[in-house]
């Protein structure tokens, strides 16, 4: 394995599927839903796959849903992409990542991370041979947020890009508009390209509502803005997502995506273009199930001993393990499905400094009610 | 776009697809069939859509996959290949190339390619910072080969691993015996790594038996072995490809290809494993009819007065246009749907020294049969 890669191992993600599977636990690891989205968008995979259409569909992505991310950009955020020149179906919201930090970073260039980060960041910036100055959210009042002084240090003479996740993943924090001021700012008077990935754009809870960085002033024409299929209709094994972006980082993007896995398959492309038109609703109706999930998921814990950070969105809520007389999330997580017979992540693999997310343990609530209150039942022997 | 991704644009692929459905010509370009794969294959992946295996498979591929890839070395070429540790499911070959050469190479690294490459090749490479040498391949007694001491010479100090495709796109190749033990001394005489892409491994024509590298004297604790379905099972669009290779070799592709995809669909990895199992016959009576197929095209293409160079393998026929009165391949590709209502490939867009394939055209014969026919008539307006 070269050098730049050889501080990443097996994702946390496989590592600890891979645990709930041989021991048995409940998996509220890795985020995936255990229910499948609407039935009409997988028939029209079968449609697809039934009308011969398994054959390379065009690289850039089939126009059915480049057509349908651009109005579905437009009708919610108020935000125009040209489907021809603008929008690039890709394999899943890793492989926009991959890409576009591929397309942009020259080796040395440095990319501005939020940490903690999802681990694929880190990974894509090293593949390219760039470097990450990571920012760190930090818990004030209940959630995660950055210091702007910190966000305006990191910034040097080579940073070149920021990658922006809202919500955010793995701290269920959605930026606020202030919040998503200050990343603007500092894009626009460093120059720096701003990678956006906003799988959970449909997940968030009570009041909140997501804001893209590229509808602020300044943004769209600097913003490759990512997004997918798997979270806003619960088929994250689909993996089809799109980058939207101004033509000339597209047609970077795809100059690379296409020499990464060249296209997308047919069938779920079409699928999840009938569905970004007509299953809105449904999204509407799954988010409003994942917050009773979250409120069901974040009691259980309290009860349990945890202290809980309620999120503003995605699959996942973030704990502090120490009341429970625990001091190293890590150890904590390996042990817990001997102890409780459930899975979770140890936040800190996160981090480019581990002991900033010493005490934090991450649980999935995107599952069924009654396996989220037999994984309640467990954690209720740690007590 | 970043610098070492300059020389690339838009995949000849995309362009020459694009152009066909602009000018509604017969498109013998890009390789892809107009046909579908056996019935039962594609309801076995409508069966995975139904039953809900529409979340994250493992991200090395499901279990099923992995063994049936494995027996199926065993079977056909007497390779044992450890289906836990030793083989690795890829969003197609594409992505296995990308990720095995990115594993593999530090920047500034040697590739050794055979010139005329499948376009990847070279994207792969300059992603990795790394540096390809080619090797070109001549036309003698017929057929596309290299001199021994040509390769011999491409080595040097900085050489890591050697990209060999056979049967070869886009000459048709397949390597014989003494080809591969020649390629073989050299990786074993220089410790390199063999990468080989055996896409078309089922799609050989008359007596010629495909032959993996990795059955040489000294290969498979070498080699990261290729292959995908697209081709065997006429399922292009799936993108299912899979790498066998030794321990260490796949666990440093896998590093790389899970924060390239992360992981691929589920319900094609089903269908495939099942293919693997129960569709050989298909493929055998497919070879069998692409055999006939590239004969009629062949023959169709000489009475239109082109040099046909009669392909062992793959997809594809190379051509001389020099008896038509032609000069310049690429020129003659951007002027024949114009001329005649057909899409072929310059070939020279494959060689780091264009003008080593100037008068070649690559014409794709995976069509049915009165769309080949309907080609030729067309084609034989040229005259
Ligand atoms: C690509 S596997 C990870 C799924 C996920 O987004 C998470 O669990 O954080
Ligand atoms: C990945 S698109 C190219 C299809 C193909 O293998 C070819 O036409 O050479």
């Amino acid at each position: 394995l070269v050098g730049r890669m050889r501080e990443f191992g097996t994702t946390v993600f496989a590592t600890m599927t891979k645990l709930a599977m041989d021991t048995g636990a409940i998996n509220l690891g890795q985020g995936f839903p255990d229910t499948d989205g609407p039935a009409r968008m997988l028939e029209r995979a079968v449609d697809a796959i039934r009308g011969g259409l398994n054959q390379y569909p065009p690289g850039p992505g089939v126009p059915e849903l480049r057509q349908a991310v651009s109005d579905h950009r437009k009708d919610w955020y108020g935000l125009a992409y040209d489907p021809g020149t603008e929008v690039l179906v890709t394999v899943g919201a890793t492989e926009a990542i991959a890409a576009a930090v591929l397309a942009v970073c020259e080796p040395g260039d440095e990319v501005i991370v939020f940490e903690p980060f999802y681990d694929s960041y880190g990974a894509a910036v090293a593949l390219a041979g760039a470097v990450r100055r990571p920012v760190t959210l930090r818990v004030d009042a209940g959630r995660f947020t950055f210091d702007p002084a910190e966000l305006a240090a990191a910034v040097g003479p080579r940073t070149r890009a920021v990658l922006v996740n809202s919500p955010h993943n793995p701290t269920g924090t959605v930026f606020t508009r202030a919040e998503l001021e200050e990343i603007a700012a500092v894009c626009r008077d460093h120059d720096l390209i701003a990678v956006t990935d906003e799988v959970y754009e449909h997940l968030t809870f009570d009041d909140v509502e997501h804001i893209p960085l590229a509808t602020l002033p300044g943004m769209r024409e600097r913003t490759i803005m990512i997004s997918s299929a798997g979270k806003s209709f619960s088929v994250t094994g689909w993996k089809t997502g799109w980058i939207c972006a101004p033509p000339s980082l597209t047609r970077a993007v795809q100059t690379v995506k296409q020499f990464l896995t060249f296209t997308s398959s047919a069938p779920w492309q079409l699928a999840v273009a009938y569905a970004l038109r007509e299953e809105m609703e449904w999204v509407a109706a799954q988010r409003a199930a994942l917050q009773a999930k979250r409120d069901r998921l974040a009691a259980g814990l309290r009860t349990a001993g945890f202290d809980v950070l309620r999120p503003a969105g995605t699959y996942f809520v973030q704990t502090d393990i120490r009341p429970l007389g625990f001091d190293d999330g890590m150890e904590f997580a390996m042990r817990l499905p001997e102890l409780a017979g459930v899975v979770a992540i140890p936040t800190q693999v996160f981090y480019d400094r581990p002991e900033r997310g010493r005490h934090f343990v991450r649980f999935a609530f995107c599952k069924r009610d009654e396996v989220i209150d037999e994984a309640v039942a467990r954690l209720l022997r740690l007590g």
